[in-house]
């Protein structure tokens, strides 16, 4: 999306997850899936590279998330991370959680809508790489669980404590985040976490229709609703109208907006350019 | 309500709606039925002229917004607005955004409570005018459509991603923004958008009532309860907490906090001055 | 909690309300059943000093706050508090309000997780003494009414205004402190503002099975989870993001965290230090 791409190549292969793109949409895979699809150092640094790169991919619309077998991610893996960080060094475990807070900061601050697609379990990291998409589809039979008190951590990790509160509100957040038991998608959504439930059969179709939706819509309204949507968060309300005001007056100068009001003057469709 | 009028006359003809004032109850009503009051211009510099002269009304308690004919508001006319902008330099698309995003500055920060009563559609600017109130009475068979990125422009619109995700959390924000589609008051209402949900025919009779209570009530201390509703948005809770000793300390020295407890000890029902 | 105690003692007796504690659980009684435990100065003078010994009390590691007989608490005792207000001097009066407020502050910025049971009635700062507690325990037939405006007062008091729109969402909020209306618990807990919705007749069981388990469970991570919950309502992403890659290094050397690996490794249940 970004014109602006100096001498830094693009990475042509990703080791730690299948990466698959198609119509503009790049589908991420988390593919451990006799662990639940825990994550690594390794599949964290992935992730936060992927996301650095994505606004300067010309082929990416759309980010869908998803896990391979039995569940959408268990979380960070208990030996391979947990046991890990047992034997490091304060300097090496702030190495460590800042890279887990940039994929999440990422996430929320890139200009491409984000979909996780969830089955199963999301648990721990996992369940807040969920929170931290704009669109979560759920399966039925899913649950979300924010453990991270029952390993002996601080609930609040990778930005969770600030999400969380700002998409289910503070009553419902603190009983997640403290006390980190599961709950099924019902509950989740009763809460506010999920946008789409789906039944368990339907999460594929309704995931592709998803992203082929957004991927053939107005790529730079999407981009521009997310991006006020993040920023107005830590805005005043003062500040926030006029950052909508500019905003919207930019685009009412970009082709999707003449290209709306021409197709619906010639009763047709619009052909979005996304810019 | 305020004492400090200096030189500049009220308005006494509003001629791009309908405005009538009854027992402190002013309401304004868009008078364009054949277009579903799409909004032009001049309606818009009418509601920002009417909200910058209302704390300045002896007669008007409390505010209230509806629609003629078949709906509330379908947002900004496809013609004389869409229209029109498409001819506009940068500097007068600036203006007219800055001009709407202060309709719902004002109607957030008047000392007025404001109710939209919302039947058949609200869309686009109509339907951040109702979120902008601070009571959405709504009939069952309503819908809000916040359809911006439908015409190629941002969801972001005249404090929309602002206000939404206050009112119904992050995750139905992104969802009714980026998508622009059309949900009903059954689904509006699990989110937390509809302040009251009513049968189509009690529409009016639930309005009247709600406004007539807000009219006949202690007007400060809604007046200081909408004001800190607001701003205490953008503080942290020691502010908060502050503004709200000082708020509290200066009721207490108010007609109304004496009336009631000289209402309460003599068994009888308190006559609200408003000050 | 806190190692750093200085000079002064901590207090032995605290007059206006039953203060019991065993296994980590401190609990508070409104102790006047026949004015449905309405507050007095007093009472809320002990809250606060309560409040501020807490992290120094190495015997509580959760505060639960309840009411004797009828109800959890009717609020500000009308001739005890809003009568002698009326009589106060401003320097009075704000010192007065600056105190409930520190009450609210203290709930929310101590370290302890706090959990309000609540039955009967939780009226004007009774209903906000529970909104800052970090559970909600209630009974099906428990009310909540924030009736502040109905004295002639501002719906914000003691942070109202800033945590209710957090916890329910501004709509919700809006209706709740403007109209001051009582609301039954099944409607407050679709709006979010209950943690635990019980039988009446499970209420106490209740109660106690979740105090045990916030107070036999990892206290540091609990408190880490609640200050940042706490405290991210007033930062912006990227700040928030920071604190808790601090936190979660912090806590990763924590004898809890290391507790956890060898409990799972060892196929056992971990024994919490809260350190």
């Amino acid at each position: 999306m970004s014109p602006f791409r100096a001498s830094a190549p693009l990475t042509d292969t990703w080791d730690h997850f299948e990466l698959t793109n198609a119509g503009g949409v790049t589908t991420v895979t988390f593919t451990r899936p006799d662990k639940i699809n825990a994550l690594t150092f390794d599949v964290y640094a992935d992730l936060r590279d992927l996301l650095a790169e994505l606004p300067h991919r010309d082929d990416t619309r759309v980010l869908v998330l998803r896990g391979q077998g039995r569940g959408f991610c268990s979380g960070g893996d208990v030996n391979e991370i947990i046991g890990e960080t047992l034997q490091m060094d304060p300097d090496g475990l702030l190495a460590f959680t800042r890279m887990t807070g940039e994929v999440v900061k990422s996430m929320r601050e890139c200009p491409v809508p984000v979909i996780a697609a969830v089955h199963g379990i999301a648990a721990g990291a996992g369940a807040v790489l969920a929170l931290a998409a704009d669109f979560r589809v759920v399966a039925r039979s899913a649950r979300f669980a924010f453990l991270f008190t029952k390993v002996g951590l601080s609930g609040a990790d990778m930005g969770a404590a600030y999400l969380l509160p700002r998409v289910v509100g503070l009553g419902h957040a603190t009983k997640l985040l403290m006390l980190g038991d599961t709950v099924g998608a019902a509950e989740a959504d009763r809460y506010g976490l999920v946008s789409e439930l789906v039944e368990d059969d339907d999460l594929d179709a309704s995931v592709t229709a998803l992203a082929e939706r957004l991927a053939g819509g107005p790529a730079f309204g999407y981009a521009q609703t997310k991006a006020l949507l993040s920023r107005e968060l830590d805005m005043n309300l003062s500040g926030a109208i006029e950052l909508e005001a500019m905003t919207q007056a930019l685009l009412m100068k970009s082709q999707d907006y003449a290209e709306f009001h021409a197709a619906f003057t010639g009763k047709r469709d619009p052909q979005w350019k996304g810019r």
